[in-house]
This record gives C-alpha cells, sequence and structure tokens, in this order.
C-alpha cells in the first residue's frame, strides 16, 4: 500500500500552512487535465483511476512517517496539532472522473477532486503520475493497435519499464488501449489480463542443437508452442519448424528485415503443411513500424511490441496538471485561475458534455441537453467517490477495455492519425464557462 | 514485497520445461549489460543494485501464485512436480555486480549472476527493469549535474515518473547521479535523500492576494522560505519578496524566459537589500536547457528538473539485455553466444578491469594486472550474493553518490560532453576472450 509520504514535500508543507492559517476547514476543487496533447497524438485515452481511487481510500499517514517529517527542518516552526491532525488524516472528500477508456481532448478534466483543501492537496502528486503514466500507455497502445488493422497486439515491455511495477501498470494500460494481453504475469493475476510467451534466446542456447529445443518446447506446449526461429538463423529455425510439425501455434521472428524473412518464412511454412502457423514478429517495435509492415503487406498474423509501447518511447511523458478552480469557505466561494504564460488555466468546476461530433465543456451545472428540442449529449465526469465512500465498483480492466474500443470507434477517421491532424475532433467552450472565466480574470486581485 | 509472479511469463514456461527436460541442476551464468549506449551519452551510471538484491532475496511463489499458474493454458501440460519445486524455490546463487555509481561503457556487465538454471531464468525481467530504469535516470542527473557546473540542480519529476513507485527509484537513482536531493518525500525516508519543496501556485492562489501567501509562507518556513513569484506577475512578484524582506531563502521562478527574467529579479533582490536571497529555476528544464543558461551568465543558483530527469526524457529507455554466457552441467562447461544479426554476444563469464585510462573486458579469471611490472587496474565485478546470502551490507544511496562522483571525476573531459564523442573512453577485448569467442562461433552447432 502507498504511503502518503509517496507525495512531494511542498504538498506536506502547504498542508502545515492551511492548517497554520486556519484554512482546514475550506474545501476545494482541483481538477487533473493535459494542457495540451503530446506531439502526433489526437487524443488522450484516460486510464489509471482504479489505482487513483486505491491511493484515495487507503491514504494514510503513520507514526513513523510524522515521525521522519518532524524531523525535517521545513517543519520546525510547525506546531504539534498540525502532526495530530496529519495521523489521524482519512480522504472524505468527492472524485468525479470520466471512466477508464475514454478519449480526452486537451483541456478536459479526467478527474475532479472536492475536498478540504489538505485533502485535496496533497493527492496531487500521486494522481498526476497514477492517472498521466498509465493514460499516456493506453494511448500509445490504442495506436499501435490503430497500426495493425486487426491483426493481434501483445505488451512485452516489463523489461524495459520504468521500475517492475510500472511493468505491471503499463501492461494493464496497454490491454485497456486495446492491447491482447501481455508477457507480464503478475499483471495477469492481478487484473485478469491475458498473458502470453512462450520462450527466448536464452532456451534455444541453454541446449546443444537447436532441433532438441524446437522439439522440447513443442512437447511442454502443445498448441501453445511458438518457436523462435532467429537464435542462429532464420531460414534454417523456419525449416526446423516445419520438420517438427504439428501441435504449434506458429514462429516468432525476433531480429533481421521482416518484410524480406516474413515471406520467405510464410513458403517455408506453407510449402511444409503447416499454413494455419502464424508468424509473429517482435523486436523494437511501434505503431511506426507496425504501419510500415502492415503497408508492405508482410504476412504477419502478430505483433509483440515491448520497449516502446512501455514507455510510449516518442513521447515519453504526458503534461498533465491538476489546477485549483474553485474555493469554498462557508457561504463564500470563489474561482480561481492561473495567468503565468503560457500557463494560463479556466476556473471554476466542470463538465465536459460530448455530442456525436463534438465536445462542449460547460460549467459543472449548466445543462445544455436539457432545453426541449437540444442535441443529446453525454456528461463525461461521473460521481466515483462520494464524501470518502466508493459510490459503486469500478469497472474492470477488461470492461474498460471494451469501453475503450466502443468509443474510439466513436472517433472520426482523422483522430486516428498516426500524426497530429489540426481540429479533428472540436472542443467548444460554453458561453457560461467564458463569462466566468471572463469575470475573473478582470477581478484577479494581486 | 514483490511476487515471483512479476516476470514475464516466458520466464515461468522456460523454467517449466527446464524441469520437464531434467536440466534444474544445470548451472547457467548471465550477464546484464547495454549492447549499446543510448543517443548523446558517453557513458551509463549504474544504480539499481539494493533493489535487485532485495529481490533476488525475497524471491518467492506464493500458493496463490501457483494457483494462478495451473490456471493457464501454457501449463496445460506441466507435471505437478514443477508446481511443487516452484512453491519452495528460493535464490541459492551467486551474484556479482558493479557498485551502484560506477560508469559503463557498452558490453561492459553491470551483473553477472550464476545459478541454477530455473533461478537465473525467471529474474531477468525483474534484473533488467530495476537495474535499466535507475542506471537511465543516474546517468541523466550526471548529465544535469555537470550542465549546472556547480549550481545545484533538485529533482522534482515524481508527477511525471511512470507510476509513483517509479517516481521513488528515479529520485533515488537522481541523488545516486549527483542531485542534491528530491521532492519526492517517501525517498527521502526510505532512502535517506534530501528532501526540498515549499509552495506551489495553488498555495499562492487559495489566497486572494499573493501578498498574504507570502507573509503566511515566510511565517511556516522562516529561512527555508522560497517564494513562488510568478503566478500573476513574476517583476512584481519580486517586488512583493522584497517587501517581506527576510528570513527568506530565495524566489522561484517557474515560467517566463530565465536569461530575461532572472537578471531582472536579481536586481530587485539586491536593489532591496536581498543579495544572499537566492534565485531558483524550474520549468520544462533538461541538460541541454541548463547548459544554455549556464553559458548565457543568467544569474540562477539552482535548477529543479522534474519531467524529462524523472523520465529520461531524450532518452527513455536503455537497451540494457540479460544474456546466457555460459552452462554448467555437472563437470561439463559450455560457453554460450547469440550470432543473430546486430545482437550478436560474447560467451563466457568475464570481468571489467579499469585501467587509468581505459578499460579491459577479459575472462572472469584472467589476471592481466598480476604479472609484476603490470599496470594496476581495479576488477570492477565484486561478489554481492554467494549461494543465496549477501556477503556484506550495500553501500547507502548517499555512500553510491560519493562513489560515482569520485568515479566521474576521473574520467577524461570528452566523457562529459553532453554529445557523444567517439572512443572517449577505450574498452578492449582481452586476446583470451577474443579466443575463446572465435572458437565458441566456430563450434556452434545448429
Amino acid at each position: 500500500m502507498p504511503t502518503g509520504l509517496l507525495t512531494d514535500l511542498y504538498q506536506l508543507t502547504m498542508a502545515a500552512g492551511y492548517f497554520e492559517a486556519g484554512k482546514v476547514k475550506e474545501r476545494a476543487t482541483f481538477e487533473l487535465f493535459v494542457r495540451k496533447l503530446p506531439e502526433h497524438r489526437n487524443f488522450v485515452l484516460a486510464a489509471g483511476l482504479e489505482q487513483a481511487v486505491d491511493y484515495l481510500l487507503n491514504l494514510r499517514f503513520t507514526a513513523d512517517d510524522i515521525d521522519y517529517l518532524r524531523g525535517l527542518p521545513q517543519f520546525a516552526h510547525t506546531s504539534p496539532q498540525f502532526f495530530e491532525m496529519l495521523l489521524n488524516l482519512r480522504f472524505t472528500g468527492d472524485l468525479f472522473a470520466v471512466p477508464e477508456g475514454t478519449p480526452l481532448f486537451a483541456g478536459e478534466p479526467f478527474l475532479t477532486l472536492r475536498a478540504p483543501i489538505i485533502e485535496a492537496q496533497i493527492p496531487e502528486t500521486y494522481l498526476l503520475s497514477t492517472i498521466g503514466f498509465q493514460s499516456m500507455i493506453a494511448t500509445k497502445a490504442a495506436r499501435n493497435v490503430k497500426a495493425a488493422m486487426g491483426r493481434g497486439v501483445v505488451e512485452f515491455g516489463t523489461r524495459r519499464a520504468h521500475s517492475p511495477e510500472a511493468g505491471v501498470l503499463a501492461a494493464r494500460a496497454a490491454y485497456i488501449g486495446g492491447c491482447e494481453g501481455t508477457s507480464n504475469t503478475e499483471t495477469g493475476k492481478r487484473f485478469g489480463v491475458p498473458v502470453f510467451g512462450t520462450c527466448a534466446h536464452s532456451w534455444i542456447m541453454s541446449f546443444t542443437h537447436e532441433r532438441e529445443a524446437f522439439a522440447q518446447l513443442q512437447k511442454l506446449l502443445g498448441e501453445s508452442t511458438v518457436y523462435l526461429i532467429d537464435t542462429y538463423d532464420t531460414i534454417e529455425g523456419a525449416r526446423r519448424a516445419v520438420e517438427l510439425g504439428r501441435p504449434v501455434w506458429g514462429v516468432r521472428l525476433d531480429s533481421g528485415n521482416p518484410v524480406e524473412l516474413a515471406p520467405a518464412v510464410r513458403k517455408i511454412l506453407d510449402d511444409g503443411g503447416l499454413r494455419d502457423a502464424k508468424i509473429m514478429v517482435t523486436g523494437d517495435l511501434n505503431e511506426y513500424k507496425i504501419h510500415e509492415l502492415v503497408a508492405a503487406q508482410a504476412p504477419i498474423d502478430s505483433f509483440g511490441v515491448g520497449t516502446e509501447l512501455a514507455t510510449s518511447g516518442d513521447a515519453p511523458s504526458l503534461g498533465v496538471v491538476y489546477k485549483l478552480v474553485e474555493l469554498e469557505r462557508g457561504a463564500e466561494r470563489r474561482y480561481t485561475l492561473k495567468l503565468s504564460e503560457d500557463k494560463a488555466t479556466l476556473p471554476g468546476t466542470k463538465q465536459i458534455f460530448r455530442y456525436a461530433d463534438h465536445d462542449l465543456l460547460a460549467r459543472s451545472k449548466e445543462c445544455p441537453s436539457c432545453p426541449p428540442g437540444s442535441a443529446p449529449s453525454e456528461a463525461l465526469l461521473r460521481p466515483v467517490i462520494l464524501s470518502g465512500e466508493l459510490i459503486e465498483p469500478l469497472p474492470t480492466a477488461t470492461e474498460a477495455r471494451a469501453h475503450a474500443a466502443e468509443s474510439l470507434a466513436r472517433l472520426p477517421a482523422p483522430c486516428h492519425s498516426l500524426f497530429a491532424v489540426d481540429h479533428c475532433w472540436r472542443v467548444e467552450i460554453s458561453a457560461e464557462l467564458e463569462h466566468l472565466a471572463e469575470r475573473v480574470r478582470g477581478g484577479v486581485a494581486q
């Protein structure tokens, strides 16, 4: 379980500051969103909510954590009452979020968190990392799956993930984004994600003869057998696979040029009577290379994508931010924004209304579909936690994957390009929200 | 604690295969290394050994884990004896490794693991991820620290790390690489890394007036106070910091162009009598931007680096591999290598001998410094775990950081360039190792 200390120190010094300044009763509303989409992306697929919820429901500081904080110079002037408060801190606020697997655009909140200011401030770091990382990977997966045009894509990247636990979560997110499964066994067990894998080069090398390695594998795996045929010579490896015959699932190529090798291997398999044996290709793939292989009509049935998928190699961070949009003190309500150069934000709690061909970012209490005759729309941000309690079980990873597939299918074709397409999806700002923003900008007290 | 399932499924199918093929008693030796250095890098700084050792010493499969595996189609033909073995599996092998904070070059092992083949195979995924990730971040940190030319660099990247736990480990690795500390409080507690942080924009925005936010911060933090001055207007913010006077540590700029803003802010602070107040700059920094700011002589005292550091933004994965180099079956010993295109490896267990001006990659039992009159050299790979037991406590993160600083200082200046310099450090292959490779290449049985 994560500890309350897994946050930036300034969240805790600010918490102490809010406490000392008598602001503990103020309720703050924060929104988590991306300011702009990463390079080449036309959407971001939301993921990571399950881990965000786990964190909020289990947020605790132990006596040990508090002893550590007391010893820091930054807390030299902090009163003992703050630490007592921290020891008893629980998340008692509200969380609204879009379901995992929902495609979002710049400026649209993944989640809205409303809570007493200290409970709202401390989670910033953890939520940004959890939601940002998994959404980035789910997005990358969706791109790879799209490029594969119906061929399977399996996530193989834990070894290059940013820590083993990041590998577990990357595999979960990749599945939500449309991968068929993962090589990460822990992800399989923890999240019910299908797992794949048969053997590595070290298996082949551990036998004196490649033929023996293949025969033993076939004995072990039966119809799940995938011969890794490139350890010594790919063409020879393919011939050896034919010699062993059925049962077999297929062969895997992990090096060389698949545009040349896959047809040659296909011919050997077909000529050897293994027409139904599949060809899987792995090795430094990404959506761009998959697109090229598919365009070249290489006879490939399945792609295994590792490093680039588990690290979102061409866009390895997502610029998620967590911004204060509203503050309530008793009956008084104040809307907040940031005017910093290039980092301006819109004030007030928002809702995303999704229509058939655009989104409307509006104030949360607007009801643009309400007047008779209005176009129907879906409000994407839904209550998840109210007063510290989860209101209903979250969708599973499998359900989130189905939601992603369905939501992505509704986006127009230009949004599925592997490169950025201007205005592939229109996000309008409601007149009421614009009006609030103008009013607040005019009244910002410095 | 990590579970045994946190590995690629094929490690477990291969384990079953080794078991069924009667190879459980064979001892395998694997080496973990990078095939080539990432773009712009002239070395990789080794890190992550502490977590690798924790993993090996605690490697376990629970009854739950085994039940999960039994239900997978890949284990349909596996004997019950395999699962019994797995339930009792412990790591009983040997681990040799370079100390954390050691700079390495392409082809040089970070670690050598020798164990019964199943115990040696299963850890591959976890070890690659742990060592690869932390080494990548430690390397990135060393580059940022070098670019800062004596100014402090603090790691601020958890919010953009690939999961919160990746943030904890990135902060640890960044410290080993030379950062002064981190914003990640958990890293501070868990690894004794200094922690930094005062306030965010949300703190400023939570007060009606910026002046009140500054005054409350000063009351809270005293001499640790860092005013964040760019929420509304950086120049106005600097004037307000002067109004509040001492105690203060300094100010932080998080947006705008520091080449223009830092001198203006410096002048306001100096004219206002705060000559000793420091200027910290944050916001989308990396080693290239730090180099430019230092070259422009911007009056900056300290850099906070987030996203790019915690994700190694310009090189977000490290091509670490884990290769079988030797197999022992009773008295028989076999050396193994891979001939695949672009992925060829050298056989046999190796040692890195470091001389004043080059490295020698040799067979592990060579003693190139032994003949009288030989140049002195240091053998970098040292025993860490023998027969499953840790032989002595590992160095702390602080000790590893000192080792890194000392080792990096011994590299010639070209190796510290922010861009790749051919042959900045020579790595020779010993005649004996070359001879073994030729012999094995000639004898590879297909």
